[in-house]
């Protein structure tokens, strides 16, 4: 009998292949590294800035929440009391003030039963590839470089993700079309195409408004679905509108994070399928049925933190995050004036300029691999990510990835010293 | 091209199977029948006891775990609202507690890092099959009837599972030994087989401690791992050893849900898989890894709330239920003793007798189906569930279980009464 042999340990070999891609062991070194060198400046984390934390936000956020349920709601203390505490309904408690949240900020109208509260984007991505995913012949789209996240949902789901070719506008539509007929020729079925047009990661990259009604054009002329990840798109100088609010024709699914505009924390996000199934209902009712199997629902107390946010914010989280969007747009500005400064004019070295986001992609002349990581973080003390991750180990190597969000000015100015010195010591 | 015509409805003869799964169908009917008579007496929902919800509770627990971060772990401020607010490790912020509460209610001995925080039991089952099943071959054995979110963390991951006998003492150890030897000669690879030793949901039933000792030395023979999940172990008038607290062999991967021993609401489970892996480190770090992909981290925030109840009760839960396990003892024998008086000497009507946990099954002379289910809320104003949800459609149609865990003596005694009416009734 093929099973285990308790006796003797288990071996990965014999567990689900996602254990062994080097897209999931690859993202672990970065982590080791943060471990082994605790006082090197981090330029890989693009976690949200921490200064305006605060611990009494928590009680006045749920307080804020329950105020609601009495007021708005109508609920007794017992109904406001079973609604934090007892298993909620699989959809999430606060879709209508998540939908609120979207005709006040993004222009959005998310009618409140398309919409799937989530543990995070990232579940959320799970249940679209797991929905979508029906056979060995369905693949999914999705530029490359990309998300890890992404590629992270892709495999659980035993999902190939065919790259697309993107550019400083994003995903390249002609690129774009020339895949969907190559999957077409193949047999493949392509379930979906996965975009961020508004500051990417890791690339930092946004799509300008004439990219995002061309992508929306090849989308519905090859009656494919649009998967909108929006995690960045407050943090900008300008606001363009997203795909889901030019979407006319349920081409796209929206994907949606509070864990920048939020809190991360409470591990809430959410996705829009407004997307109509024949025999009725939506999209939506098919995620929240895989997500009952999943994860049953997500924490009330969780969802309830996020909706006092919303409720003590008039719904808009750009007015709630302005110190946030002040500080990640000085960081920007800083670490692109501190990169002129220190390796403006060397053959070879070049960055984008983004207008918002967390990101920044530096090309180099020379490999980016994770030996010149670990080489940064033991010689320089500095820290950021290579390239290659986000194209699953198929390309980017000499680019790397700065990451803007955790930083403070001094930080920023040490840490870009000292990326420059290595950068220079390679150029020999 | 085959994929999404958007211009018309989705259908989904196109999304993934476990979509049109009867499983997956048939459990919607029950929430459909509560929507539809509000007034029904449900004796379906196993939802934990409301009465001593308190939401001050919340804010209580959440300042109780802040306070440990301070003294115990000595954290500054910032370390405190950090562990809060930001992304947090993705086995979990909590899980040292947890190993003291399972030495304490369960004389388990966990490592830490053994254990893995997961959003409810449900995101646990569902980290250990997508872990376990890598190819065509596996399959999974289960006790028929088994827990349905068992069968939902199945069909999401692709993976057959094998019914396996179950008597009055639990999974039936001869008929487990036959079914790997028939999995063997059909070329399958069994992964697990699952168990639920303490007051099964569905069937309420227990195993001795023979059976217990006995399934260890199968599963050990065999090389195979077992699956424990412990939902409702507490709630008993009695408490033998869990498998893993028996187990010395690495046997046994343990799946806790605080649910219904801490908060529904929080959304937090666990596993404890010590398993060592060739190579070294453990089967937790396997299962850690996809759910980084999966569900990034569990909410600290709710977390947390776990973390207080265990602070504030010494790290016993069965001390933070006492008024519950009263609760539900006395409810146990207040069904059981109006079963009696109801239907006592009833030709072919019969029921089991289980000591603890919140399920009694009944059996009856005639078919129990999704259409008795509708005349019985319609006309008789009781809802139970009908046993064969929990046999994936293939059996149980003359059982339904009844759930004790949300009701009041009143209720409990005009619901049996209604239900022996709707049995006389069909009786003739």
């Amino acid at each position: 009998m093929d099973s285990f042999g308790l006796s003797t340990p288990l071996s990965v070999e014999t567990l689900h292949g996602s254990l062994t891609d080097p897209a999931i062991s690859s993202m672990n070194l970065l982590n080791e590294l943060i471990d082994e060198y605790p006082v090197a400046i981090s330029m890989a984390a693009g976690r949200p800035y921490e200064e305006f934390f605060d611990i009494r936000l928590i009680h006045e956020y749920i307080d804020a929440y329950c105020d609601h349920l009495r007021r708005d709601r109508k609920l007794d203390e017992a109904g406001v009391t079973r609604t934090l505490f007892q298993y909620g309904t699989t959809k999430g408690v606060i879709a209508d003030l998540i939908a609120r949240n979207l005709a006040e900020d993004e222009n959005i109208d998310a009618a409140p039963e398309s919409v799937v509260v989530t543990v995070g984007a990232q579940e959320a991505m799970f249940l679209v590839l797991r929905t979508l995913r029906a056979t060995e012949h369905d693949v999914l789209l999705a530029p490359a470089p990309t998300y890890v996240g992404l590629t992270g949902a892709a495999l659980l789901t035993d999902t190939p993700v065919w790259p697309v070719q993107s550019t400083e506008n994003g995903i390249d539509p002609d690129d774009l079309v020339l895949q969907l007929k190559r999957a077409d020729e193949q047999g493949k079925r392509v379930r979906a195409c996965y975009v961020t047009p508004n500051f990417a990661n890791p690339t930092g990259t946004s799509m300008d408004l004439a990219a995002r009604h061309r992508l929306l054009e090849v989308a519905e002329a090859n009656g494919i679905l649009l998967l909108e990840d929006n995690a960045y798109g407050l943090f900008g100088a300008e606001r363009l509108p997203t795909l889901k609010a030019l979407d006319r024709s349920g081409t796209v699914v929206y994907i949606g994070s509070f864990a920048k505009t939020g809190m991360p924390g409470a591990r809430v996000g959410f996705t829009v399928a407004d997307q109509r199934m024949a025999g009725g209902g939506l999209l939506a009712d098919q995620l929240s049925k895989l997500k009952g199997m999943l994860t049953v629902n997500t924490s009330p107390i969780a969802q309830s933190v996020i909706a006092g946010k919303l409720l003590l914010n008039d719904f808009s989280l750009t007015k709630a995050n302005a110190r946030e969007i002040a500080v990640y747009q000085r960081n920007l500005r800083l670490v692109l004036g501190e990169l002129e400064r220190r390796l403006g004019g060397r053959a070879g070295v070049r960055w984008n300029t983004p207008t918002g986001g967390f990101f920044v992609t530096v090309t180099v002349p020379f490999t980016v691999d994770d030996d010149l990581l670990a080489l940064a973080a033991r010689d320089h003390g500095v820290l950021f990510t290579p390239m290659h991750h986000f194209y699953g180990g198929k390309g980017g190597f000499n680019q790397l990835r700065l990451s803007i969000s955790l930083l403070t000015p001094e930080l920023i100015e040490e840490g870009v010293a000292r990326l420059a010195a290595l950068i220079t010591a390679r150029l020999g």
